[in-house]
């Protein structure tokens, strides 16, 4: 076995996906620190505990705190807030970036990074998307179901393809000595929409017909407007790529749409993490998964009254369900 | 006070809508026979019951059937099913038709003449558009809440605006002797139109959000989302109409959509018709009300995706609901 990284991680958020990826990385030796909030104490004093399709584990121990400026210098800050959570970033990060950390959002959705832009350099924000069914289903107590792939990638700010850098590696191969799943990705931009592509209908339906992926495939009229969407964000990513790099393809595949509508269809019946938010009574990630893909086709001037329609449903049932919480 | 209309009616359907109109036809002195299935033998031994903001009145007794071949001849048949029984005309029909009679269809929607097409002639095909609160909240006990006017013209097959013939007149005194608020119409498509302004996004919004008209209005996603679906039907009834009669203006007016989003915040708040259908675990009338006229922009070329959406989300929903009855 080769010896853990000379790496040290701070996991902002521990959660589902900061819990089970932190989790992964302190199983495997590497030095990981731990940001919580309401299970610092519990997670202190009984460590974290993960039930996992691929082998439950217990950290008796973890390095758990409930304020950043504990914290110690890292190399590598893992995001894994909800989105809706970000606005808590610019009072988070500042602590522990003297040691100009890579940043690496577990976040989904559109434009996301900006909510780094006065913080962090450009070069140093990276991102993962997670493919995983996960959740939290007690204080410090984890339960990963199914998948758990990580697909990481570099930030450009004007949506460029960035490459593959050094310290994107590093990182990758740590989540590898950590068994994670990784996979790099040269165009983060299309790495995001192309999970939107995904998320936009699956997500947002689930919440809006109060389904599961199952029943939305089941039904010719939820998987037809699931497929209409599909296609109206695909044309979105590419016509927005095609502006943005004239001379590059970036086009996602042709095939995309009728892969991914028959992985749907043969999963296992699935509650979306959106749909998890609304019965729990949690914000939704309407603006990251939603709002700005919409703003950023609207912008581009690309038609998208579905997306729109969706979107305002969302909204809608979002905002309602907040002005309900006590 | 006149003399009571020579003729004679039958109500076919003694729901809130058959129950209402019918009961004030027959208050008014006029000669007026019901069919009714659930409520029948409650009806014939006890009468029709009707609370209304306008007066409540009793009918302590009323000529009730519970079948079409025992009622006697008549001059108007009134249909107050609701489209989505329309199947059974087919039956209920033919053994009323040896006079000859008016038949007119108290129902929303669009293409719901089509299914009197092998039935009666053309020319003797009416409808009412009927503005009205209403329920039926017990056996041959109907509860008026607000409004009441019906707005009665004559079918087309062509579409064409067919004017006002003597039979509509004759139709719209017997009403207006009933207290029937009643306005005629020369152009039955456009009048139906213009009410699929409303329904269609606030019927089916109402569903799929789970709200009321004082929730949709009140939320500027949801508001802005109506007024978007608004316009999509304006467009589509406009083109449609000039694709019909190119050298007629049968446009709707400009103002209506402004017009109808002010009345509805004015509204008390107010349970959809197809919220009441879906709470009550009964078939939405998707089709009437959705579907038809989404066909009919579609034959036309005329883009309508949002409409589209939302009859796919409440075709869904309707069909789980189906799939889930006992």
């Amino acid at each position: 076995m080769s010896s853990p990284s000379p790496r040290r991680y701070a996991i902002i958020g521990t959660g589902a996906i900061g819990g089970f990826y932190g989790g992964c990385l302190q199983r495997a030796g590497i030095d990981t620190h731990f940001l919580l909030h309401s299970d610092y104490n519990q997670v202190r004093q009984q460590g974290l505990r993960v039930d996992s399709i691929d082998g439950d584990f217990v950290l008796s121990q973890v390095n758990a705190y409930d304020q950043v400026a504990a914290m110690p210098p890292v190399d590598v800050v893992i995001v894994a807030l909800k989105t809706t959570q970000n606005a808590l970033l610019s009072t988070l990060l500042p602590p522990l970036l003297a040691s100009n950390p890579a940043v690496v959002l577990l976040q989904n959705g559109l434009d996301i990074e900006s909510a780094l832009a006065d913080l962090v350099p450009p070069e140093r924000i990276f991102a993962g998307l997670c493919f995983i069914c996960a959740n939290k289903i007690g204080p410090g107590h984890i339960r990963h179901l199914d998948y758990g792939e990580v697909v990481l990638g570099a930030y450009s700010p004007q949506g460029q393809p960035q490459g593959i850098s050094p310290t994107l590696e590093q990182i990758a191969a740590d989540f590898r000595q950590a068994q994670i799943p990784v996979k790099l990705t040269p165009d983060l931009l299309m790495t995001r929409w192309r999970k939107l592509v995904w998320n936009i209908p699956f997500n947002s339906l689930s919440v809006v017909l109060d389904a599961t992926t199952d029943q939305m495939m089941a039904n010719p009229h939820s998987r037809a407007l699931a497929e209409s969407l599909m296609t109206e964000v695909v044309t979105a990513a590419n016509t927005l790529a095609q502006t943005l790099s004239p001379n590059q393809d970036r086009a996602l595949p042709e095939t995309l749409i009728a892969t991914m509508l028959n992985q749907t269809a043969g999963m296992k019946p699935y509650r979306t993490s959106m749909k998890i938010d609304y019965d729990e009574g949690r914000p939704l990630e309407v603006e990251a998964i939603l709002g700005n893909p919409l703003r950023a086709a609207q912008r581009a001037g690309i038609p998208t009254p579905q997306i729109q329609m969706l979107y305002q449903q969302v909204a809608f049932l979002n905002q309602r369900q907040a002005a309900q919480q006590p």
